[in-house]
């Protein structure tokens, strides 16, 4: 192996650390967790142990697959009239009978940490972000990090930079080509068809960085990065071995793809590590921040 | 000249006709015009013009420079309140002691046609637009008309095709995005820097449908275009002759770029008439759509 390898978990501990200084009145996380989707609790019990450890007061809301629309609704409103809750989390997948959409419209803006809700989609697309999402924020996070670590200048690094994103999904692709332009870099994304038309390594190759928000295990190898470029790995797939244990992969090719990459983030231990103290973050904020309408 | 030429005009009177067998109860405009800048009032004109002919009602606003924050925000306000407005357009520049972004807010988000209330950029940016704002609806209903006409799939070439952005304004380079998005195409976005580190030529020439909303006249001539590539030309720039006359030119060199493309629009009479249309569909469209929050 040749790239450096970015390494998320320190990240997230300085990240950590950052935070343990700010705690304020007010600061409480809520997740909502309907049925038992495997990953959904992983993650819920991830941010559980998070919170405890940086003293946020957690808030749990655990319904079942079976919860109706109306239902949930009714949480979410109750945890917006709640003060003591500064951020909520809707953790997803949700069961297949609730339209997400218009449960995201409920949660209040300004406790809406993962802006999910369209007025926080609509200021972060501004380039005037009330909550930048967690995993794009990760993501940028690591990159910028990085990049002081190499010593590059970051804006003439992002000036002279093709970005590439791979995957255009509302949670994630898209909010990083949010941030490549809040950064001036030329970004381009593209989605599955690139796949599909066997156009995908003609566009990968381009990037100076290469983000991969695709969902599909090692879906990215070496013949698709250009010598020398920063690959940032979003996916976490599980993979069952030979021997029939479950284990978490990424969309990247790990160890083709680190012979020809300049800096590579590994999946365990990436993206994800960050991206849960970036929500924790967000909940802090939540609670200091004025709101919006109090500001303009 | 070898490209085809892409008639805003003739588009511009096939959406007018299918506008005419629309009209509803609580169709109206309102346009709202601070100060005296040439571009706005101009623009107003032809809107005003353009109501007339559609037998909208329109409710023209006039105030001077000198409007305060304060009151135009009452202005939009009593707008919003007003059941014989169905669309608000404020009209940019505003003079530069106002906040914009402030005022945008103000806006009623089913009166707010060209979308610039973060919840409607939001919804646009989601995928799940309540109105598509019009110079960016303008370029892709040419784009799609011009496909038809030619033979083309629609589908097939957006899943093909690499779209090029220039120009990353809230108002129309971002919003043409996402219409690249919902198309499944492979979009690129470029911003200033791509001319200030010498790289806008690389990224153009990759286009197969190149799309320029600058605001820098002639800043795309032949060697910025691959050969057989659609050009589409946002720009309207006044520039002033040789005997002292203004005329309006796009971001395109129009002549240069027609013996290279497959296709181009020419300014005036490409983008413009289509996008003046388009806003009043979407006034139109205002007093037919049921409210959001009601479909949800």
């Amino acid at each position: 192996m040749t790239a450096h390898l970015i390494d998320g978990a320190a990240v997230a501990r300085d990240l950590k650390s950052s935070l343990a200084v700010r705690r304020h009145d007010g600061v409480g996380l809520a997740t909502i967790l309907v049925g038992d989707d495997y990953g959904s609790k992983a993650y819920e019990a991830r941010l559980r142990r998070l919170a405890g450890e940086l003293g946020v007061p957690y808030f749990p809301q655990v319904l079942p697959a079976t919860a109706t629309q109306s239902e949930l609704s009714t949480v979410v409103s109750g945890l917006n009239a709640r003060e003591d809750v500064s951020g909520i989390l809707l953790l997803r997948p949700l069961p297949r009978h609730i339209d997400e959409a218009a449960l995201f419209r409920v949660i209040a803006p300004e406790k809406d940490i993962e802006a999910v809700h369209p007025e926080n989609a609509g200021l972060l697309a501004l380039g005037v972000p009330r909550f930048v999402p967690s995993t794009a924020a990760s993501v940028f996070q690591l990159l910028d990090t990085w990049l002081d670590e190499a010593g590059e200048d970051r804006a003439d690094f992002y000036h002279h930079a093709q970005i590439v994103v791979v995957g255009r999904s509302n949670n994630v692709g898209k909010p990083c080509v949010c941030l490549g332009y809040a950064r001036q870099a030329a970004v381009a994304s593209v989605d599955e068809w690139a796949s599909r038309t066997g156009a995908l390594q003609r566009h990968t190759r381009r990037a100076d960085v290469l983000i991969v928000a695709a969902g599909r295990a090692g879906l990215i190898t070496a013949e698709h990065v250009k010598p020398g470029a920063i690959v940032l790995d979003v996916g976490i797939n599980p993979v069952t071995d030979e021997r029939g244990r479950v284990r978490m992969t990424g969309d990247v090719d790990f160890s083709s793809v680190a012979e020809v990459a300049r800096a590579i983030t590994p999946v365990p231990g990436g993206v994800g590590p960050v991206t849960d103290v970036w929500l924790l973050r967000n909940t802090v904020l939540a609670a200091e921040a004025p709101r919006l309408e109090e500001v303009s």
